[in-house]
């Protein structure tokens, strides 16, 4: 950390600094410069709180020159995190790995079909939701408990593993019961009290990007998850907030180039929030895995039209069954494949 | 709801649009333009999901005319929605409220202390947190139910009514026992549990605008709380993310005049978050009771060099009594007058 | 046009609006709701200003139905825009097309260097600016006149097209003598003098979005272009303005699929400017091809430590040479194909 | 500056930036830390381009210490710059200065109409458009010459000064001549032949703020006009892009005391710009002046329901009175006046 003085600060001032530093535990190293003068904080383990630093007279900034945060990243761990499932799938290894399914869990008959769907054309996760977060409250909230049984039946016919989303602490334990992966949702990013039920929930979570996150906020979220003591956390880029009308959020792909710099987390994107038009899904599906995502989750609905929620971003079958051929070519430029489809059970 | 197709769509798209309308309920108006054919939804009760019809072949948009939101809108209500806490301060009538006090409860001594010195400034409401959700999961967390105590304490010797927040929903009971008004924080806007929970609390609750949420899902979001039965919903424009680094966000105090004009909620503002910078929280204070804000919610520390959150925002008392000197001139350029102090109890 | 009214407007202000509306020289169609009333302005020819209406008493909002622009839209013509320069290359039809080259034209031996490398790379276009834009008055700004005269000694050499910016309409003929596109930045993007006259230039234009421009904004300043009688424009998309500090600009690649649907112009991508940050360049520059981008432009610099400028983006040779194979094979896995290489003039 | 090494650098990285930062004449002193090993340069300038040391291997980032610009600091100069017109109206001095008028100059009697109310209301600079950008080449463009020749005789009948933009390098010396600030718009903040020859006017320069402009960029800007002999500039903001659309911008306000801190050079608001909403001008205009602006430009018209460009956003002349007695108030609360209306003209 570097405390960065006004060019008018007087020697006083500069004392100030250095005693407040030492008296936080930590050292001080003036750096008398051309202009003005910093002051190195020299040990900083993560915890400095630069509040105190900042409100001192004739400072100009404070300058954070050490991460804040710390299993999460690359440094802290160099090699990839793989996170493996029971059906065998693994997230963060050199395949990319396909979560796809409807919105909602809306009835039996349509998630067993596209969990059938999904399972031949190639996805090994099935994607869909029990409990909806929604704008509003006159919406569809989804089927609850209801809804994970049903997804507990898709995976015992079709193999797929489940990934579905939590949406307050106590609603971790049944969910870790029923799915094989916990999500949290971009409104819950910072949801902490889910974030720290999540992190000893002993099942692998799926974190993803609040809509207007910074990268370092969402590694900070992770490592919520890996202070609890769960080192399983996949990220997910699902779009920022933007200012074009167009689309419904920006999907900002470079985040994960980002994150791979910095963090040994996997992280996969989700084009369907991510631009909330079904006709956008498909080049930008394949844009993130040009990118480098560790998987894509897609939104696909047996028939979109009467879907509950989301059916104007939600892809047709047969366009997801185009999309996994060309993610695989696409892979394969990069030197990573796409995830073998699992086997029709006996 | 206006559909509109594109300029070369077939009459059988324009018929599927009127039937899908017509199955969902509501009644179909085609209106033919020079360029294209548009579809008016009739009869739009708030609850029509747009979804399955942007999905139809060859529309363009759909165009939402009817607001999303219904009991918080001034169209429900005409007059304004005025709360009145237990020692008499009336918020969202013609006067300017003041809620006041450090980032955190820290100790006893730090928060009798800020009591009397908000109280003695003016405030007649004392801000502080209990329970803090932090950014890092290595900050300092507050004092939780400790905390809680110590504001009972603080409002028994002065007066003040309680603003403090509640971060998950099992919190908000003991956070209604012991506040006058329950907070939901900026990164809790969408966490519709707490939400939920919150509209059946008993308690009037001060909602933050989400870091990057529009007005509208400010609006939904209240609407949450409403719809369970709670009418007193005080919201709080807080800064939206920005991409300038001079400020930790901007302060979009249009806000205070855009949710005038569309609900009958009073909205008042908290420049210390919305700036992060205590120069300049003085300013923008003023500005916001200029643009018509019906309260302050201001950081205030009684040694902001030794706070343990939020120090380099924290205003010092003397500059709190200053502020409130400024604003009661500026309240009465606007014909509004700021809440008179209270009375030292006896 | 839709001009909707307040839920309480009186008969009398919507009889205001069909006056108004016909007054304007078009016609107006009442559509009552069950809520509110709206007003239909039917036969907009793309010139109407909803000023006049939007001021008028009880308006809740004006929506606009027809683009705003005209020539540059899919509407108008249907099939996609293919510029052919003199070398071969083309822009817009099935082939990805390749330009590369350093920020600057710096030396006679840097560019000709730089051309050399491109040419046997892959690229068909060299690109390398004359008279840079900067945003410190006390950087570089080019070599001028003799940065142009040495891009055409390069043409001569390497049978590559040149693409360089022109900064005022001062500029545009000589840009337009010795090179083959002209290129509006960024930061030029509304300067309507420049577009003006860039369109009486009789060459290609490449137009840069700029960093905060809708998608609309960015269409319609094409349209300047066009409306002067110049077809030939490319649009790019080079990242907009985020709020995240590890990347310099957020690479919008949804603008790519949503302007294709939009207009029959080609766009290409520029993911040097649109992240700032050497090694996040190929990754994106992937994923635009992926997304279905037109084309790339990279800077490439022989020796990027000794850059005058943009040296931290800037590939290395050997980079940009396994780029181009990469986007060899994901071109072909849409479809289409990357331009062939030059053949070296005997 | 300060090149912060990645934690496991080698010596021999951390040697290679020494021998960077010599090589480009400055002096390099190494600061080793707990985790990882800073170099800062010593002796910059200003004019150090940190692209070379980003590139070098091992690099994490190059921070920036000291600010990028010069003149327009007020650490160059300490004291507010004032600006003195003809009429004796003084900018950047104790008092708050109103600029209002039309969005164009439509006709004489509309502009010899609007200078008189404007005048009496107590504005003592009238601002209005002869050349304007418009967003779609189809809109109205403005009077041109014809508009400074009416400008001119408007500010011969009424003592008030004139502001009125200039669109491209060839047109500052004719505007230079007709008026007494020459306005540099928003889309043109970084339109850099333009800021030079407005440098070389004699004139004032009024620069807006770029839809997106940081607000180093900005005063970057204004040092262009600096760096050119010309000391008299007067910052601008109107508004920056958002995401909410009840609002044409965002009007960031707080950049008031940020540039107050930074700068030397007055700034004022533009809430017409800034909101894009009538009803939201007034708020927004008291609010400016409580945050500290030394001026305010503000959009009346006549007869705003007849506007040609901007009526949407134009008060009416009796809300403009209403607006300067409030602001007459504010500006007292804060220690400030308003500038005193002009004498009628013997």
């Amino acid at each position: 950390m570097l405390v960065v003085m006004n060019h008018d600060a007087a020697d006083e001032d500069v004392r100030r600094i250095i005693e407040t530093i030492e008296e936080m535990g930590y050292e001080a190293r003036p750096i008398p410069g051309k202009q003005r003068t910093a002051v190195g904080l020299v040990g900083n383990d993560g915890k400095v709180d630069s509040g105190r630093l900042e409100a001192l007279p004739n400072v100009q900034q404070v300058i954070h020159v050490t991460q804040p945060y710390k299993q999460v990243s690359r440094e802290w761990r160099e090699e990839a995190t793989v996170i493996t499932l029971s059906n065998g799938t693994r997230i963060g290894g050199p395949e990319v790995v396909l979560m796809a399914g409807p919105c909602s869990v809306e009835s039996e008959d349509q998630i067993m079909t596209s969990a059938r769907q999904m399972r031949d054309a190639g996805a090994t996760i099935l994607r869909a939701g029990a409990f909806k977060p929604r704008t509003s409250p006159y919406a569809f909230q989804g089927l609850g408990i209801t809804g994970l049984e049903l997804l507990v039946r898709a995976r015992e016919e079709t193999g797929l593993g489940i990934v579905t989303e939590a949406l307050e602490p106590d609603m971790v334990d049944v969910v870790a019961e029923h799915a094989d992966i916990i999500q949290i949702g971009a409104r819950n990013m910072q949801n902490y009290p889910l974030l720290r039920r999540a992190g000893r929930s002993g099942r692998p979570v799926l974190l993803k990007r609040g809509l207007a996150a910074t990268i370092d906020e969402l590694l900070l979220a992770a490592e919520y998850i890996l202070s609890e003591g769960n080192p399983d956390v996949i990220l997910c880029e699902r779009g920022v907030r933007g200012f074009d009308t167009h689309t419904r959020n920006i999907l900002d792909l470079t985040a994960i180039p980002v994150v791979h710099a910095l963090s040994h987390l996997p992280i996969i994107a989700d084009p369907s929030h991510g631009t909330g038009v079904r006709a956008k899904v498909m080049p930008m599906a394949r844009a993130a895995v040009a990118a480098g995502a560790d998987g894509l989750m897609v939104e696909v609905h047996p028939n979109p039209d009467k879907a509950l929620s989301d059916g104007a971003q939600s892809l047709y079958p047969p366009q997801f069954e185009e999309l996994v051929e060309q993610v695989r070519i696409i892979a394969d430029a990069i030197g990573r494949s796409v995830t073998r489809p699992l086997a029709v059970p006996a």
